[in-house]
């Protein structure tokens, strides 16, 4: 069994370490050259196509011509995911430019480099949009193998994964991006909670700044999230304003 | 020794169970009748004021009146510990109204009910306004017995706490509050970072509202970090509000 992965960026690269605990061969392909670790064979397009499954560890905003780039060289049964943080998206973007016979599995693993080293991580798994008749027993096997990687899998719909991560991964991420234009820092005196919130400020603020804009701009469900955030916002400011200021009384 | 606690409130009746474990009785008073904790004894204003030393577990807005109200009660060597999440205002109320025979220990433990069960707890304490001459002993011994409590006490002038307090504790509170405002719940889909934003919700939101609203008052620092937060959140909203809207492609 062979298994590629396409991109090798931050998140590429991990998931290729995680999959590399299987007995597969994890055979990795980057647009530009990059240094890549040990546990993936750096190969071309062409062998990449010819894997038994190929996961998909691009930027949103890029699968449009991921796929398109990679369509010509799959062979026919080569199984399909994709890892994006949104699915409606990606979803339709691969149930459109990928060739008619290969499977589709589009995945959204919820965890990434900087928060794998907790027990039961969950993973979303959508069912293949075109129903490619080895989906369902594709889609049982792989659930196995995550499972026995020490993932929690999901099953369910791109629209049910939308909807709800705008309301976590989303929130966390915008959270995180404006405590990142913040000048804070680890503090002696700082509280559990102060740890927290400093720690999703690193974690968030050291994905690629790309993945931020994406979610926000993919995900359909994010906007009014966004909306709800500016009322709460400014709402509470506004009840601190008319405050009268007794700091110096 | 016997210990007094003014104000028997969520955090009054929780640092009472904390200094129960020292060989001290404990001795509490409370402005309305209220149930306690069985390591709590009620006594009336008088007996509260004759203990060797009374800490104030009431809200920072209250610090005059009662200040004012327990006064006349004190025994003139009775040392005097607040607890206030804020230190230049409670330390110049204190030093105001309390009879000059009396020590003075501003104080502020870092944590509360629901952060309490973590090691090393962080607990500043500031010197006394007064320089009453008992003060330097009586600090030394303190420190000593909150050591041995399991805290770290960390030695801080009250303009030191309150910069360091807007910047960890007061954005804290800002960023729960405004979470609070929003429909969030538990999600089997929730990330790390996601876990964390909730917790801290769940954490700063179970404290008072007047604890929120005195943080962002009483602290003469956290009024330039709310503003900018203001300009974080704006430049954050302007720069997604510029993404062209592509989920539905």
């Amino acid at each position: 069994m062979t298994i590629g992965i396409y991109g090798l960026g931050r998140f590429g690269q991990f998931w290729g370490s995680l999959l590399a605990k299987t007995p597969a061969r994890i055979l990795g392909y980057n647009r530009s050259p990059r240094a890549v670790i040990s546990s993936i064979e750096l190969v071309s397009l062409e062998e990449l196509g010819r894997c038994d499954c190929v996961f998909l560890c691009t930027a949103i905003s890029s699968m449009p011509q991921v796929c398109m780039t990679l369509a010509p060289y799959l062979a026919p049964e080569t199984l399909i995911f994709d890892t994006c943080s949104v699915k409606i998206y990606p979803t339709k973007v691969m149930a459109e430019k990928i060739p008619l016979s290969n499977p589709i599995l589009p995945l959204h693993p919820m965890f990434g480099p900087d928060s794998a080293n907790q027990p039961d991580l969950p993973l979303v798994m959508c069912p293949d949009p075109r129903n490619n008749p080895r989906s369902t027993k594709l889609f049982a096997a792989w659930q196995q193998t995550f499972t026995n990687l020490g993932l929690r899998v999901l099953p369910m719909t791109p629209e049910e994964h939308d909807q709800e991560a705008a309301r976590t991964q989303g929130i966390t991420h915008f959270i995180g991006r404006i405590l990142g234009e913040l000048d804070l820092h680890p503090s002696p005196i700082g509280t559990l909670g102060y740890r927290k919130i400093f720690e999703v400020r690193e974690q968030t603020c050291n994905d690629p700044w790309q993945l931020f804009l994406d979610l926000q701009r993919y995900n359909p469900y994010t906007k009014s999230l966004r909306a709800e955030m500016d009322v709460a916002f400014r709402k509470l400011m506004g009840t601190l304003e008319t405050l009268t200021d007794d700091s110096g009384e």
